[in-house]
């Protein structure tokens, strides 16, 4: 692409690096953010660094956030004797959009996937039942409704099982081979209600 | 969105400010950000800053590039007297995938568009012109096949006329309100090999 200049070529290259956007998109992109105003480039540039230099796990919930404890494990109105364990970040946004959730969460940060070699000691497993030493009445299993996101439902219910723990799976209200962000919250709001005991 | 931490929710608000990025999309880039490698991070950062800050005008045909001039006009080989006029930088590197145009251009940075209140002194005609002042033989206008860029190919062809220069337009072989850069290769030959003086 020498019919760019050097940096414009590079700034296209490093768009494009990023996932679901093509080389279209990233040309497309690029002379966007080089008609933006100079400030809104670097407020853009000043959101990226700041928020990768500053990412961390929250300590109880191990989700990601900018502080020791995300927003949801500080506020003192929720219900921490309840925890909803799911897969990723965005499936904890995903619950929280719904409004009525009053529990608190565990993010896994990934499923069991035998196929990937992804086994229990790679997830937030071992901090899972660290958490259950304390006060807990009601763990909730939020994983995606896919085979991984199943296989890891049975295995942490068969892990709590023993410590005597009710243990839920949210309702099949859920479709099938789903990806828990993108359904709608009506859907997700009866998965809850639903939810029964393994 | 509470549920996220301050910081990662003013990324997806940067990130959702760009266009063709909705809310889900940021989302998915967000993290996917979070967990690159903070060098990646910082080359990303560094690439939108740097080339936003040197991005300028090519001195003579006023494409987008970090010089005085662009890497196109700087070339001894290619014929500078042969002007395609095109309507902005990504349809200039349309052309140029072709590898077979041996001429210069001139970016207009636009067409004419009474609709958007758009006239001709407002895209780079004025700097065309002036350019023809020296020897120049031919000048072919490739603006898209929308109401607009036709327009602007007349409104063109009139304003060149007088000089006794030959001015051109690019054939039919470009669909009726086709954008350029969407254009397969061959296409783009065959209406550049067709052209036709005005």
């Amino acid at each position: 692409m020498d019919y760019y200049s050097k940096q414009i070529n590079r700034l296209v290259a490093q768009l494009s690096s990023l996932p679901g956007i093509g080389s279209k998109s990233a040309q497309r992109l690029a002379f966007h953010i080089l008609n933006m105003p100079q400030e809104n480039v670097e407020a853009l540039s000043d959101a990226l660094l700041e928020a990768r230099r500053n990412v961390r796990y929250c300590s109880m919930c191990y989700t990601l956030t900018d502080d020791t404890l995300c927003p949801i494990c500080k506020r003192e109105d929720r219900d921490h004797r309840t925890i909803m364990v799911v897969e990723n970040s965005r499936d904890l946004a995903a619950y929280e959009k719904t409004g009525k959730y009053e529990g608190v969460y565990h993010v896994l940060h990934g499923s069991i996937s035998p196929m990937l070699g992804i086994g229990p000691g790679d997830i937030r497993l071992k901090e899972l039942l660290k958490r259950l030493q304390s006060d807990v009445d009601e763990v909730i299993i939020a994983t995606n409704s896919s085979l991984e996101g199943e296989t890891t439902a049975m295995y942490v219910s068969k892990l709590i099982k023993p410590t005597g723990i009710k243990v839920t799976r949210i309702a099949s209200g859920v479709p099938v081979g789903g990806d828990l962000e993108y359904i709608d919250e009506v859907t997700l709001l009866r998965a809850l209600e639903g939810r029964r005991e393994l």
